[in-house]
């Protein structure tokens, strides 16, 4: 197709439990940011219940609306799973659906790789209105469709995102017109933890102002704040006004930014800990693994990640950390004494050159007035080059529930190791340290 | 109002943060999930960007279509907040606004409550087309707004979710039309984990049929199936039919279903073994955490759960788990000796009754021809009366990428784990069993 100066796309959700409020949806706000990388705008998102009609008369007003249109959902095996149907009684209406043959010999493959027989009711999946070509989906039983109306493009993606979100990029990605290049729009992001995100947009000054041309927003999740940029223009200008406004933010936000779009703390800290060829243990007590989980979240992380020591119970503190009973009876197993016995412990019954260990009360229960819910004390220790062992405490007040107390701990635990990496650990404060 | 038969609503979100993916709309999924217990069925959520004649057009199809219509976004006091000109050129087209005196005395309050002066930008959120009311915000500087057009009752609602959800609770519920009681809505939720979704569709038989009165429909999320259930009627035969539907689906999808709404594998694992007064500890590879994390999710684990060990490197497996490096360099770490000896060894190092331990191989690299990525082994350890030790073994092939063959490892230890809690472990199969 040839380039065009700009695109309207629309997005249809579709599911009973999304109208229903039983899930929310994330797969319009995650397509609309990707298509805004190659330059296209999404004007409108629409959501229906699995019903026949419903979904039909949203795609007949949409592609008379918008140059693209993605669906998403009702793709499945089961007999709610209406797009299909759908799109048939727009594209070819009056017309039975026909079954496709590669997606047959897909279908077979999947199962017989999986040592599965085939349920009767997945031969639906391979039914396509004439007129739409499959996609084939690798992560699933569900091929995705792809067709015309009304001079709108149309693809219809299955719902689950690890399905929907390859075959976006490897199948619709490239089907999708191009726009002229003189109209690009590049994005980049930034993330930092550690500092509030009213603290971050004050570091950030007058690049976050509404009336330049390149845009900068903060955006906070889970309290990850992230600077999204994303600059207009000619494509090479986009792109360098865009690795300028993200050097720019890195720095502003120094020593809490940790890196860029596909970056976790996790994955900064392990490309620290493989460049220094340094390796790691850790000993959680309220994180119970979520701090090893997220370590080991990053793929290659075997190559700086020992193990650690998930010591919930006191028993298995002094048995496996040889932490003794009168430390752990007149501190308390939520204490500075403690954890850092937990961060020399997990070195002295390993041969790692760091540890990280975390001790809290992530509550509902548990809490003390001098240690209420979401105190949690964290340590990292270290081997020096002459095997002696040392380690530093940080102490922080997470005012949350349950999971928030932990994902907090998690958090606070790699970015202390960050630092200590870095050499930034003595005077930067993190976020929530008391 | 009188007490109607069915009721239908639509959601209209507002925002370019939304349309452009850079936030995720979670107000209308809260919305539609609150509509319905009140027995008010959403058909339709929209999203429309900050633009006044697509509001203004989105707003006409709405109204024209359902009874009520709650829009979101769009009130704050920055030019590109645009719902109250577009709710103005449908109710009153071609007025001007009018300012709304107690709105004016409540944003004069707000900012001399803060010691403020009121930035003239505020200004625009006292106006209102003539004939709607305002809605008092006590926790922002936006009112909300309701009026009626064509038959459809609108609220328009500010964005933010602690503002918008008190307001809708306190203003909105008071105001939305009853529904008869004659005509409730009731709904429940089943959990299965380890079949597919078309077997445990089949399972279910007719009571899916979409003909019926009592809607039951089935959905996937990270291989967790769900029966979600819809009963109409009477509030009393609606609850009714909700409980015996949900009854009957427990009974079809023995012994793999393990819960209503809000019950996770980990919380049924946990009450279970809070009522047998049995603990248990993990040995962990592969996963890396992962299990342990989810079984500490649970709040109140610490009366079972005693921790765990993190063997990622060989040497933690040799020194902590006292598996034998002939073991080990015979079979390998990635096979069913190894495992036994991990469950096992986990259980001779604590004083556990229950042992779970994972090894597997999650990918991208690692994998070998006989045991290729993908392959994971899981034990399940017991500890009899007389303190014997014993433990039985099955091998999986999750065929996915790192972070699911993680999950799904995770999600059938729990699952092993409870079969063996519950008694049913010889003969069941579980989802990618080899």
């Amino acid at each position: 197709m040839e380039p065009m100066q700009s695109k309207q796309a629309a997005i249809l959700s579709i599911g009973d439990e999304l109208i229903l409020g039983q899930s929310c949806d994330t797969n319009s706000a995650w397509l609309s940011y990707e298509l805004l990388k190659h330059s296209i705008i999404t004007a409108e998102h629409r959501t229906v219940a699995d019903d026949r009609s419903a979904i039909s008369l949203s795609i007949r007003s949409l592609a008379e609306q918008y140059d693209l249109l993605l669906i998403t959902g009702g793709l499945g095996p089961t007999q709610d799973d209406m797009t299909r149907e759908a799109l048939g009684d727009v594209l070819n209406p009056g017309e039975l659906l026909v079954e496709d043959l590669q997606a047959r010999d897909d279908l077979v493959q999947w199962f017989s790789d999986r040592g599965l027989e085939i349920p009767e009711s997945n031969f639906r999946q391979i039914l396509r209105p004439s007129d739409m070509r499959m996609l084939h989906n690798p992560n699933g039983t569900a091929p995705g469709l792809s067709g015309v109306h009304s001079s709108c493009q149309i693809f219809a993606l299955p719902g689950p995102p690890r399905e929907m979100q390859p075959m976006f990029l490897n199948l619709v990605v490239p089907e999708i017109p191009k726009v002229d290049e003189a109209f690009s729009v590049r994005m980049a992001e930034v993330h930092e933890y550690g500092m509030g995100e009213a603290e971050a947009a004050q570091r950030l000054g007058e690049i976050t102002d509404r009336n330049r041309n390149d845009r900068v927003g903060t955006t906070a999740s889970e309290a990850i704040i992230t600077a999204r940029i994303r600059a207009h223009g000619s494509k090479e200008h986009a792109q360098q006004s865009c690795t300028e406004i993200a050097d720019t933010v890195d720095r502003l936000w120094h020593p809490y930014s940790f890196g860029r779009e596909g970056v976790t703390l996790a994955s900064a800290v392990g490309t620290l800990l493989r460049d220094l060829q340094l390796t790691l243990v850790t000993a959680e007590s309220c994180t119970g693994g979520w701090l090893s989980k997220t370590i080991v979240d990053v793929p290659g992380s075997s190559d700086y990640f020992l193990g650690g020591w998930i010591t919930y119970a006191n028993s298995m503190k002094q048995d496996n950390l040889h932490i003794s009973e009168e430390l752990l009876k007149q501190h308390g197993a939520v204490s500075e004494p403690v954890v850092r016995a937990m961060a020399e412990g997990a070195l002295g019954s390993s041969q790692a050159d760091l540890s990280v260990a975390v001790t809290g009360i992530a509550g509902p229960g548990g809490g003390t007035a001098t240690k209420p819910v979401g105190t949690v004390f964290i340590a990292v220790g270290q081997r020096n080059s002459r095997g002696e062992l040392s380690s530093f405490v940080r102490r922080f007040k997470f005012l949350a529930e349950r999971s928030v107390v932990r994902d907090r701990a998690v958090k606070s635990a790699l970015q202390m190791l960050r630092f200590t990496i870095l050499n930034v650990t003595e005077d930067i404060p993190l976020l929530w340290q008391v």
